[in-house]
């Protein structure tokens, strides 16, 4: 069932709910805790997350949900939203404005719609299966890469690699021009914009990574996991997005010392 | 000499001058070089920078400037403007508004006035030595940290510390509640307006850091480098920023085994 326009104005009502959440909370009294992982969560997270829910429930209520913080509610119909309140939690707290609210409409496994929304700067990119990635109503268009050594690659942390990984991720790392840290999904947005040209990430979950997919492609880049295969609900997190997909095979051959050990 | 209504005037017109510039080039044909220590630069970078000598010039001819691009022109009051035109010129490029504008007032090799300016958020930060730090015309104060536990730490980026810098950092990211990479002169901001409470590192020019000072101190803070000194003109360029100043022993503490060797 393809992207309808009541699906499309489910997942802007589920942004702008959760904006209103966030922007409230932004720099404010945002009662940090702890995860049993070790990662930060806040109240904004938690009433985001709530308030996207109460309209899904309302709106879809045969769609099933994966949300970061609540889990997962089974649906009938095939389709589930997928929920990220807060993509860059220790960004928010830190004052950034620059992480981001993930949704994502995904039907029999694949991501078919993906929203990422700045509540505080008001940038909101769309992307549809098939269709033109838009910002704010605007076409966003990745931009051409001729060369791996002229590229900007970005990706949040190298602590949130695997050894093997940092070793393959460091072995790209000298092969690009510059490279920048922090930036968790607005890294994939500015990809989708033009300004950033490779983001390698790994250990993502559904909800970090389903809503980045149309938006990076319907934008002309590629996204895959790094063995170069298509991102699903049951990929394992490890993530790459290319502005220019002529660099993908570049991309692979650099990472493809994972697992050879380190040296 | 202390800081005059027209020393503040002038860093606000610089800091005018230069937003000016950088928002024309922000996410736009910036023109992008990279300078003999491989570290990227822009048409943003050089006009910006252009601009506010060209007022210094005007406005306090006998005041030497130091800046980023063109080096040092000397004056004769004994006073220097020591600009940065943007800090963060990878983060510039990314497309993410978090990079920003560092204008310094320096006397006797110590700042008593700084700016941080983000030109696209049209965020101003100014610290002026005995005077409350303001963001935008209001007070920024940092805020209390009781335990380095509950601290939130930043670093643009763990590949900027030398070996033992790189040991000693680990040592003290271990120690607090949660740490974000990336941010630039950002982070300083985000400390001085109580969102961040350690910021950590090294290398840093004079341009980069002497406008932390003043906005940093001014909000309740305290900067120092790794032995607990003051910074000055002729300060070795690592730097501690910390929001509550009982924090600082135990910052310089986990980072003492810096030089002791790696292990």
């Amino acid at each position: 069932m393809p992207v309808s326009p009541s699906d499309l104005a489910l997942a802007h009502a589920l942004a702008d709910a959760a904006g209103g959440v966030i922007r409230r909370y932004f720099r404010a009294d945002y009662g940090l805790e702890t995860k049993a992982d070790e990662s930060p969560v806040t109240r904004a997270d938690r009433e985001a997350e709530a308030a996207m829910r109460r309209l899904i429930l309302a709106e879809a209520p045969r769609d099933g949900i994966v949300g970061e913080e609540e889990g997962t509610t089974v649906g009938t119909s095939g389709r589930q939203w997928v929920l990220d309140p807060i993509d860059g939690t220790r960004a928010f707290i830190a004052g950034r404005p620059i992480f981001g609210t993930l949704i994502a409409l995904v039907e029999d496994g694949f991501p078919i719609l993906g929203v990422i929304d700045q509540p505080i700067l008001k940038e909101r990119w769309v992307g549809v299966a098939g269709r033109d990635t838009e910002l704010n109503g605007k076409p966003a268009r990745t931009r051409r890469c001729r060369d791996l050594a002229d590229a900007l690659l970005a990706t949040t942390s190298p602590a949130l690699f695997a050894d093997d990984e940092l070793h393959a991720f460091e072995h790209l790392d000298v092969k690009v021009r510059s490279t920048v840290l922090g930036g968790d999904c607005y890294n994939y947005a500015c990809l989708a914009s033009g300004h950033l040209d490779v983001v390698v990430e790994s250990g993502l979950k559904l909800h970090d990574f389903a809503a980045l997919v149309p938006v990076v492609e319907g934008a002309g880049g590629v996204m895959c996991d790094w063995n170069g295969d298509p991102l699903h609900a049951g990929s394992a997190g490890d993530v790459i997005a290319a502005g220019d997909a002529a660099r993908v095979e570049d991309i692979l051959e650099a990472l493809s010392c994972r697992g050879a050990g380190n040296h």
